[in-house]
């Protein structure tokens, strides 16, 4: 009998990547398109998967660009629900991606499925508490606790939780449409252009944005520590793949701890706490793989 | 035979209760006593378990102060690690009772116990993610997902997270000794009794107090739900013994989410999200026999 073969999507709100294999060494096929409108985005994976292997495709695993609903009970569980996203409020995806292809379909958020994928073969793998957190369009996180992910009320948002600001310092009252000052307001990649009026990948390795960026980014992970006490925190997304972060993210989470969590990981190795996705950019559809096979048996 | 029976022990920084029996409708024995040394008071509690139906006693679970050493790969698994107390550092609870009285021990911090027992027998029964925070003497908190106690790289600490704090409104910069003004610094019993210079139980209802009170929590709850997003986050502790100060802290909560999570529970509903304790301040004990329930099938 044919092997069987796994799909993943990563359906973010700038560009969908799908692929087709079994894991990190095994890729048959993969593709990217930009996000347009759902009937042609959905279209254009689904006539990816119809057009690789089809037989053989035991399992499709989503992870989305959000809010989504994980609710199994609910109506609309696999939809992609409140998006401000022009024309993608109230998308079936799963329903959308089950009737074209007739497999099971795993379904979460993005972070949450990157932070899977981590977990199967990246930087989680010896983790019973985990987070993945996002820096790039916006900001946002998910978490595992013994092998399952949060999902609970709604699913994590991490993006909206506030940091402490000194007007002083940074100005910048931050641009989310709810909060203003948010951590996404204050430290995502369009804030950053938005303040410094300069694309942040543009900003020298020097520039006192860095800094700044790093203090609210150490804050939400010493928030995180005191949450959830994660044994490691991955961090993607475009802003962290500047060189100079990771040391000033680490060195930031200290100093806002203060030394309160005695743990030598916190006070002595933070390199082995706070890192970047070990599957780098591929976290994301490696997770929704990831997804598909636990799909494929029934989860 | 016998019926088995399970032994709880709150074992807090003020004092410790102790009972038997098998769940909130069947305690056969209870007591309460003041923490002094390790010594004595470890030895108060191994005499009532001594004295009563000992040939019953099936297990002990014990929800403790600390910071504690949840890591059963530790050499130090079951102590009260570093904790400030005087003669309380390194404490082996869990060594100590064992020996004692020859028993399985559960061992867990008191909010993660307090959780588990409003899981198994009050507010947090049907819940997927459930979090419950003590607001007393300090501030602390314990999550559950999945049924699992959260742990991780030590466990929460939810108290030393850093509100948005603003100086003109508060100027009071906080006592906790790592931080000033985290959580716990501002918002514990000790903390309103430092800035109005009164104890908390004696504020009037109506004194701007339990305003300020309620937007340091609205923010906690804020973050916990962006966080976590738990289905029901649980208030104990004196401070919330205020009546006043569930709807407070609700429409706090509401405020400073400002509609970002699209939920009715949260929107319209947050009587239902947002509760005191059903088993009300027995919850510590009661989660405690909970807990000795696990450690008798070998969890
Ligand atoms: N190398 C870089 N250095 C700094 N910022 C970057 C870099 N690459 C992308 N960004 C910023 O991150 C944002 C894009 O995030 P990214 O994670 O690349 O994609 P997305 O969030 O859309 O998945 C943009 O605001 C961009 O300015
Ligand atoms: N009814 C009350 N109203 C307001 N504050 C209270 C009340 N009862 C206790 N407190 C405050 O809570 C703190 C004690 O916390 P409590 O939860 O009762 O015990 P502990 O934290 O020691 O377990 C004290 O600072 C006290 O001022
Ligand atoms: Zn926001
Ligand atoms: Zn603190």
């Amino acid at each position: 009998m044919a092997e069987r073969l796994y799909g993943g999507i990563e359906a973010g709100g700038t560009k969908w990547v799908c692929a087709i294999g079994t894991g990190p060494d095994d890729i048959r096929a993969e593709i990217r398109f930009p996000t347009t409108t759902p009937a042609e985005t959905l279209g254009q994976a689904i006539a990816f998967f119809r057009a690789h292997q089809p037989a053989q495709l035991a399992a499709i695993g989503v992870g989305s660009f959000g809010p989504v609903d994980l609710n199994r009970a609910s109506p609309r569980y696999g939809s992609i629900t409140t998006t401000p996203k022009p024309g993608w409020a109230n998308t079936d995806v799963v329903g959308a991606l089950t009737q074209a292809l007739g497999r099971p379909v795993g379904f979460d958020t993005d972070v949450n499925v990157a932070l899977l994928g981590e977990w199967r073969w990246g930087a989680a793998r010896d983790c019973d508490v985990a987070v993945y957190i996002t820096v790039g369009t916006g900001i946002g996180g998910g978490a595992m606790v013994g092998g399952r992910l949060v999902h609970g009320l709604i699913h994590p948002e991490m993006g909206h939780i506030r940091p402490v600001r000194d007007p002083a310092r940074d100005p910048f009252p931050g641009i989310c449409p709810y909060h203003g000052d948010c951590l996404e307001g204050l430290a995502c990649g369009p804030a950053m252009k938005a303040r410094w009026q300069t694309p942040a990948e543009q900003l020298p390795p020097d520039h006192p944005a860095w800094e700044l960026e790093a203090d609210y980014l150490g804050q939400a992970m010493a928030t995180l520590l005191c949450m959830l006490s994660p044994e490691r925190i991955i961090i993607g997304g475009g802003v962290m793949s500047q060189p100079q972060m990771f040391p000033l993210v680490r060195e930031a989470t200290q100093r806002w701890l203060n030394g309160y969590l005695q743990h030598p990981r916190i006070l002595a190795n933070p390199e082995d706490l706070i890192v970047p996705p070990a599957l780098g950019a591929r976290a994301g559809v490696l997770g929704a793989i990831a997804l598909a096979m636990a799909a494929a048996e029934g989860y």
